[in-house]
């Protein structure tokens, strides 16, 4: 860590500051430039407080050059970790296909929709069963029930199931789940994290909505650190000042993940868009720049002709889609 | 809610669009104009997905006409919410002042400190207990005991208190806590809104670092919905391209939120500017739009010599401020 | 335009906005519902202000329900915009590479990279005389002699050549420029928009760092309503809160361009990234998702071997990745 | 400036790296920690290029530790600048009040409004001739025949005139203006800043709608290093993902300005918000967190009886509110 005085800096209370930092058991290098006199820290400074120190009237700015993050960090762990799902792997050249519904609804809906993504190579399944919205007098999911026709589906088809859980308190129900979710939402509801730190089973974590990826890796940091490695993080849009879509799909994140950490990367077009028009070009663009997988919404519902332009692709279409996955990402690489 | 269909839109599936929300007990007011087909729906539209709607391939862009927040809506509801801890008012022209440090690190820290801000004009007593933190090497609070010492600081001076609730796994610890604060990290932390929902004491639910007012308020709405009404919004600082300060003051939410709900509304200028010596000014600046309070950090900390530039303000300052506060609000008003 | 009063409208008042929305010569439809009076204006309201009508007390919000841009708009004009520069052409499927240097240097300089660049199959050269800098003491360009030099390069090379304009009253020396380019910082610069719009050459418009795409399409108007109709759009990065990357890459412009707009499409993704690591993968990306060519930084540099990493690529990784773009179009197509 | 090299540079780079530097007059002093290498840059380094020293790929970061602004850079000119605009003063606890409508609309418009707003105490008139406007088809300003209606008014009360310019080709209309104020748009127009920068009177600087402090400051720099050190800079509201109003005015840059710069500093609550009734809450709040100034819109336009509620004040709100403004400035000085 890098802390700049300012050029007008007490000495008194340069020392001091120099005095307290050794204190918490950090060597300090003094440099004095024309400007400005920089110290440098040496040692842990995970857990020194980079804001506590820049907002000393007498320091100019604090740089941190060492990352915080450890565990998720290429620095220390070059090859890509692999995560496995079943039989499924995911990362270091495996890619995976993870699809579904956005929401369960029926156990008909569900085992069919599974069936038809399998049918078009989805490798894991993907269902909401808690649903985190907005809007409370908006529908949040078939909970309880809902876990359970996801493992139906799971029984009917070989495919294993992927679903969001929203709280500490709902863990026991998510026992038989093979990878939880943690929503952009939650992505910093610690709590939740360090619980998921103490499973032994693959957690899907999506970067939060206005989040950075050191944030991100952060978060995965906090699984990691409670013993949890497989960890699968996931990019599936930003807010930004955006007109005519929903968030924007960071796709540099991708390969910029990659380079900073060896943790699978997967991208969710569906939801970053929020139309099933744009998930075709944003889920081959995202193939493209190297992403290890893709979450997509498919729903099969034939009832409602309306929702054919919706967030949700059609299994056909989604078929057909993966197709032209495999051939951007053999073209790509 | 009124949606706008594109000029080439189908006529079949226009009309089978018209059926499925008539369907869902709305009726649907249809103008055809030059360009565009306009939809109105009247009726219970707050359960429609508006997002689905809009992702329609013949929908032009779906418009939300009637506000879908009710309970802490003015509209429905003109006055002032005012609410009480202790013998304190806050909202409704009763301003409150909070204060205290950042974090409570033992009993002497706590009682010296809230004896100095209630010496300074404060109302009710700050201090973090349970911590949230980016990384999960950082110092995360001494919770229980946390409490339990800002307890003891409530018995020797009467100061009510207020501190952060990270999970509902631990609402039983908090029993005996006057204000229960929301983080901004937890803002959608929809489990912990709904149970805070179910209590009967106020929540000071702070907005979240990329949230829309509209979500700040949906989220209030969250905690009311489930009868709890006591809401006292926080405007903490948002996440933009700031260079020099951590994050952006958005104070021009205070007359707006005041505009659309009744609820008091608080601001925090240490968390939004991470600099002490920022504190004065914004906190000024607060009271002179028309906030219902302030919470600040102050601490109380002689052999930390060092820390007079930090986040947290001496009492000394606080009391200074605190006066001036006072004159400001009387100008402004 | 839709414009949505509140409940508690005086009639009277209401009754004067629509007395002087019908004096502009509009229809006024008006529609009671519950809880609000719903106004539709019917007629030319391309220069109705949305702004000063929103901010009436009465008015609860103003939704615009036709484009505001008329020429650029595909809605308009259905089939895609192809733009020729020289033999070359760009949108409606033709495929557009553009390379070179940063800024021009030497005649030396770009003649070899535009060789280079010619060898690796590009079809236009880029290049900078007149650059836009933060800095008033940064290397603002060799202005008229980097023109010439680029002249040079194209007579050597026969490759027609894009350069950017900073300033009107530089007009008259870019008269034998093939593709004028406008900077991100200027599109919104509307006076030199408007000369542009005089013009008859290719315009390449770059989207400001943190313009919406109603905005840079509004600018492209700007261009077209003044008679120059061959413009290309530009994707260069948005500025966000990224912490590791210059700006963010915004691809889903790409698609939704697309859709709202015949003109065609390209892609700055060293601008966007900042580093050349990262420019292969996006470039791939943004070949994937559909634009309609690349506009990619290579310098020729040997004796600074230092800057391999910069944002430049060298030739040969240019020459490798215009071939991974061929194959991800194909496989995308 | 700092360079932070990865633990795995290579060492021969790395000696490549050192000499171009040195090359370039620095002095280098390395320093080899743990983890990384840290090269010390001594020297002139306004010129050194980041972006590119940091796109290296054996760099980690670079991170510069002195400011790249000079002449407005208060560490160099402890003392408040004050420009001079007539009899009136502005900065150094001389405080500014502008006011008048959006646009010059005629001789008898423009006359009466100045008229009101000097009885209501403003020192300078303000009012557009020339409007940047995002779309073509919308009014442009009544341009040469605006300039010459604002020197009317001023004739007729003494009050200096600002007014913006929107293109360096209009210049000479504008020598006989007292300030001239540079837009939002067109704050990075280095060519319109260069050569404001050749003149000897007022430039008011508005800050663009998604740029930095820093790049703030660095356009005053541009017309300071040219000259002219008459320099305003002014806060108005910058972009966010704000949902009710226009833009989120960023009051904290008011002090974070003054701390950084010598410039006198302004805000403009009317742009910012875009609705009359919240003008005066955050004038008010910018008078408190100390400004040196308000450019408010004020309109007098008794047929238009709608436009109670615009983005204008009324002269008799105005009035009202320029008092009050002057008790905040007591109450928080």
């Amino acid at each position: 860590m890098i802390v700049v005085l300012k050029p007008d800096a007490d000495c008194e209370k340069r020392d001091q500051l120099i005095g307290w930092l050794r204190g918490m058991g950090l060597d300090v290098h003094i440099s004095t430039g024309r400007f400005q006199t920089v110290l440098g820290l040496i040692g842990d400074t995970a857990s020194v407080d980079m804001d506590l120190i820049g907002s000393l009237e007498m320091v100019d700015s604090v740089k941190r050059v060492s990352e915080t993050f450890k565990r998720c960090n290429r620095k220390f762990h070059p090859e890509d970790t692999v995560v496995s799902v079943g039989n499924k792997k995911i990362g270091g050249g495996s890619f995976c296909m993870i699809a579904g519904p956005c929401s369960v609804e029926s156990e008909e809906q569900i085992v069919s929709i599974a069936k038809a993504v399998k049918a078009a190579g989805a490798d894991i399944l993907r269902g909401g069963a808690f649903k985190p919205r907005t809007s409370p007098y908006d529908f949040q999911g078939l909970k309880e029930e809902g876990l359970r026709l996801l493992k139906t589906a799971r029984d009917e088809t070989g495919l294993p199931i992927v679903t969001e859980i929203l709280s500490v308190s709902d863990l026991e129900l998510f026992t038989d789940i093979d990878v939880l979710q943690v929503g952009a939402r939650n992505m910093q509801n610690f709590d939740l994290l360090k619980e998921l730190g103490h499973l032994n089973k693959p957690v899907l974590l999506k970067r939060g909505l206005a989040n950075t990826l050191k944030e991100l890796l952060m978060s995965a940091e906090y699984i990691m650190a409670n013993g949890n490695e497989q960890v699968i993080l996931c990019e599936r849009g930003i807010r930004t000042y955006s007109d005519y879509l929903r968030n924007t799909l960071d796709l540099s994140a991708v390969p910029m993940l990659h380079e900073l950490s060896h943790l699978p990367v997967i991208v969710d077009p569906s939801h970053a868009t929020g139309m099933a028009r744009m998930v075709p070009p944003m889920a081959m663009a995202a193939a493209a720049c190297g992403c290890d997988g893709l979450i997509i919404e498919v729903h099969n519902d034939p009832p409602h002709a309306l929702c054919d332009g919706a967030q949700s692709l059609k299994p056909s279409d989604y078929e057909k889609l993966a197709g032209k996955i495999s051939a951007v990402r053999e073209a790509a690489s």
